[in-house]
């Protein structure tokens, strides 16, 4: 059942265009780095023991690495900045996508790129979801706003898959797998943002299916032309549910109704009425859509009414990952941008020599650029440490196993979600940063970068939302159970670690910190309805950093004992102390933020900002 | 000598055309805020005691003031949003502003806005540096790219004045403080950003002037339509020059000609020949310049050959406490347009009463604003100190008063320049925060502000840059003798503040730590060239926060002795705490990463970059 990648490059396909400018192309998958994580940080060929990976052997999930490396450089890459130039715009109902992106998503379909971790009982590769989770950072580095798209029908499958009655998923689902139609996730309405407890659009049964009528906004690829049918997936209330998010059911509504024989029959009630201007992501279309304006918008329900939420929750926890996931795509993708610059641009004297240097000579450079490597890899091993957590909350055999896998995902989502897509801001703006005045040009390519990052700590739950998930659900909900747990592997790695005699102090001194925090809040929470959200998103990013520490620490020691190419290794164990000394201190400023500010923060009110 | 203030609101002006969308047009220029910051928390009256400024009585400022305010928000703030959808763009050798640049510029040159600050015996207002800032912030709040185009001029009053010789003052002087005539800077070339020592761009004597022959790039208001003449002041070694900085002369090279009785002559030979498509600001055209293509551009020695770099300095100080203004003022703007979002979406549940609320009852929601209003008020603080420096530095009678302030100024300045700016990007950022998805979308016009903040740590020299000049310059130099002057400065604030015991203690700390990094900086530097450079950005931004919390615990003390507005001095109050609390404990962040982090920084390479 399991397909190997089946990308050759071709020649035949997306010559380079007069409008693609190579020097924006220069992706390089890191595929060395990917082959780290997964092989030497963590033991992802740990998951073939699971009977329902046994063939995802490690040289087909380097193939697989490579190959998608490949495709993301030569085919997705070069297409980004023309993206953000053209813009995919909605025009007549129709929304027309940048030069070369139906090409582009045609051959990444052909190529199963969307069917990699899926279910084979509907044309999935049943790959780990880690292995996908590697292919989609390439993505998300090569051209976010492509990559988009498939995120979101994955987040479909996921609900369809796990919600859906065997009919529908009979009936959509392998369309869906094999990429030939998209998917999206229809929350937001104006009026409501994060709230979703007074949703306007309203269903209604009508025989075997539901009428929707509503407008919904903020549709990520609502509208394009790169595939033939769009499955929507709609959360609404029924006409009597009653009100809050205990009445919210979820609907899947097709672009295109589906004949009994799998054939597309009527354009369904639905359309595209104006995409958004936007500061980014400017080759995705952002739709507003409006369901039912005729007859109404047939839908057919994906689980129990009134569950409508609780189903979403499938694809937003999914989402929430892999967007966390773009934050450390864009933080590579800025970093070589940074790298290459600095290693051309020559400007000024090395301070040691007095010779005539490129700019990475300058001590304040090379401090950028280790400040963009280090906290890349702590996020890229933050996102795939709970994407393996994933992979055995769902498959291992073992319900021990499971179970506490189960917790450490649910721990590990707002962080990943919250702290990757809160640092890509500040990896990117160095980006731009080393670039002096050429950053600001929008020419070089590294503004769009910047300008594409804002977007990712937003969009899927907001970093104070995150954060109050973390604190309110993770931690103060079950007193700290499973951040006792995670503790427990992070001063197992302080025990392990005897390899840097600074390192392994500072790490050790805001390990303990970082219990002193959640104490506080646990033993606090209760005083103020106010307390946790005063103190969450701090928290929050304590946690970030000293998680980051942690796998930082064990990337030290995996490097010590690879026998692989020496200065990658040697280069892992600087970024290891460097984000020790230089990074990680910043987890105390948040624990003071936490400790000593949630007096004032509770005090504040709307009276405080006249 | 003296001239007040002769702007009233015109209603023949300017009318709101269909192309302004009001909602864009609403700052509110922060009289009130100022007023608090002029007369309590410094003392700009006490400027009265010295001659020159004996007519800047408490009544004129806040006239001054209060006009400023109008005309920012009536005439400059409606054009910001339309500024940045059209641009400011060169076609043939011409620049077309966007639509009401022109007429507003107008409005403000024939209001003496450009005079206020200068010397009377040139046409100027007379009044301190001081007021002309407040105005500057309000202008920058309103309109940064509009502002640049004056702020460039003053650069070039400052340059002309200090160096000039009397004919060059006499001839060009009077234009150019009357707001007729505008300013540029040139110094940037293709090859060389923020190193000076290898311009191409040459000059040759020819009879009583120069000629010139090169080309500059980033020159910020170098061509456009809204004054009669351009005086570029440009950056070039003689033909024969030696080789490096030292060989530099600074010149002034008119855009038009000017004849003996003052009517302007000839076009010289240089032109506009492209404007950069870029991130932000983009109401502001950013030139190449070409100087010389036929005859050689006729240009004008300012002070003695080999002299251009320091008597550039005259304006690049000027002009970075002046960027570090506009990160004052937009993030004053992007703090008034996210609590105005925030007073008025309706989202989610009071954690207290659990009713349908706005969203600045959410306790997170409250620390974004917090920390926007509490960063902006130590940014504007931190500038305006700097201004009152510079004030006495220049025109106190008292020899050693002079010369305290100039150490004090010469200090104040990098950390003013990088400091406000590298924070900006932080409080803009949470402003579309606030904004939720909202943020993401154009049309709101807060994602500009983020736009536009981010060129504000590159030009003028880069962050980098102005820490290399604290730490090398400001701090090891003279061996630490004026940061122990601004350190005794604070520690009388700590002796006299006694009004909560939380921040006291807090900022007591911050401030015993400051001491220890900048010894171990003085006790260490010379152990590595590249020393310097591997600390510097760190401990400018320690310096950076700790000031901030210095000037919010004044702020403090300020209010409770104030017998005003008890609700804006309570506010001051809780902005103090909050900041100490929760903003300050950045600072032992930036000190383990000088302290701990040194080692690792100037142990890397080129080869930690693989």
């Amino acid at each position: 059942m399991l397909v190997a990648n089946k990308y050759f490059p071709r020649t035949d396909f997306l010559p380079l265009k007069p409008w693609i400018n190579p020097s924006m192309a220069d992706y390089k998958a890191p595929v060395q780095e990917m082959s780290f994580v997964l092989n030497d940080l963590f033991d992802v060929q740990s998951l073939t023991t699971i009977p329902a990976f046994a063939e995802a052997t490690p040289d087909l999930v380097d193939a697989v690495v490579q190959e998608a490396g490949k495709f993301a450089a030569e085919v997705i890459a070069p297409l980004n900045r023309q993206g953000d130039i053209q813009h995919s715009r909605a025009k007549d109902g129709a929304v027309t996508t940048p030069d070369g992106f139906k090409e582009a998503y045609s051959l990444f379909q052909q190529n199963g790129w969307t069917s990699l971790a899926q279910d084979p009982n509907y044309g999935g590769q049943g790959l780990p979801f880690t292995v996908h989770m590697a292919a989609s950072e390439f993505w998300n580095s090569a051209n976010m706003s492509f990559a988009l798209c498939p995120m979101l029908s994955a987040g479909g499958m996921d609900v369809l898959m796990a919600h859906a009655s065997q009919d529908l998923r009979d009936k959509f689902l392998p369309q869906l797998v094999s990429g030939e139609w998209t998917g999206t996730m229809n929350l937001t309405e104006p009026h409501a943002g994060s709230d979703l407890s007074s949703l306007k659009t309203k269903a209604r049964p009508d025989g075997d299916h539901y009428l929707l009528k509503g407008q919904k906004i903020y549709i990520t690829w609502g509208e394009h032309d790169m595939a033939d049918n769009i499955l929507h997936i709609v959360l609404a209330p029924l006409e009597d549910a009653p009100a809050g998010v205990k009445g919210l059911s979820l609907f899947l509504v097709p672009k295109y109704l589906v004949n009994e024989d799998g054939s597309l029959g009527d354009r369904n009630d639905l359309s595209v009425v104006s995409t958004e201007e936007k500061l980014g992501i400017n080759g995705s279309p952002t739709c507003v859509m409006s369901f039912g304006e005729n007859q109404g918008a047939v839908g057919y329900m994906i689980g129990e009414p009134g569950q409508g939420l609780a189903c979403m929750f499938t694809l937003m926890n999914h989402a929430r990952l892999e967007v966390g996931l773009e934050g450390v795509g864009l933080s590579e993708r800025s970093y070589q941008d940074a790298l290459d610059y600095a290693k051309q641009r020559v400007q000024g004297r090395d301070p040691e020599s007095g010779a005539s240097t490129t700019i990475i000579g300058h001590p304040d450079v090379q401090r950028m650029l280790m400040q963009m490597k280090s906290m890349t890899d702590a996020m890229r091993a933050l996102c795939f440490d709970a994407s393996l957590s994933h992979d055995l909350r769902s498959h291992a055999e073992d319900e021990q196993v499971k179970a506490y896998h189960s917790v450490k995902f649910a721990l590990l989502t707002p962080i990943a979600k919250a702290w990757c897509t809160e640092l890509v801001n500040e990896v990117t703006s160095l980006g731009i940063q080393i670039h002096g005045g050429m950053g600001f040009v929008e020419e070089t390519g590294v503004a769009q970068h910047y300008r594409d990052a804002r977007i990712t700590a937003i969009y899927e739950g907001t970093t104070g939302i995150q954060a109050n998930d973390l604190v309110g659900r993770k931690l103060v909900r079950d007193s700290g159970q499973g951040f006792a747990a995670l503790m427990s592997e992070m001063r197992a790695t302080l025990d392990d670690f005897s390899h840097d005699e600074q390192s392994k102090a500072q790490f050790a001194q805001h390990l303990d910190r970082l219990q002193v925090t959640a104490d506080f809040i646990l033993n606090n929470n209760s005083q103020s309805a106010s307390f946790e959200g005063a103190v969450a998103v701090n928290f929050l990013m304590q946690m970030g950093y000293v998680c980051g520490a942690w796998y930082h620490l064990r990337s030290f020691m995996a490097a010590d004992k690879s026998t692989g190419d020496a200065q990658f290794n040697q280069a892992k164990k600087l970024a290891a102390r460097f984000y020790v000394a230089q990074v990680l201190p910043r987890a105390s400023a948040h624990a003071d933020a936490v400790e000593h500010g949630a007096g004032i923060g509770v005090e504040l009110s709307e009276a405080a900002f006249v």
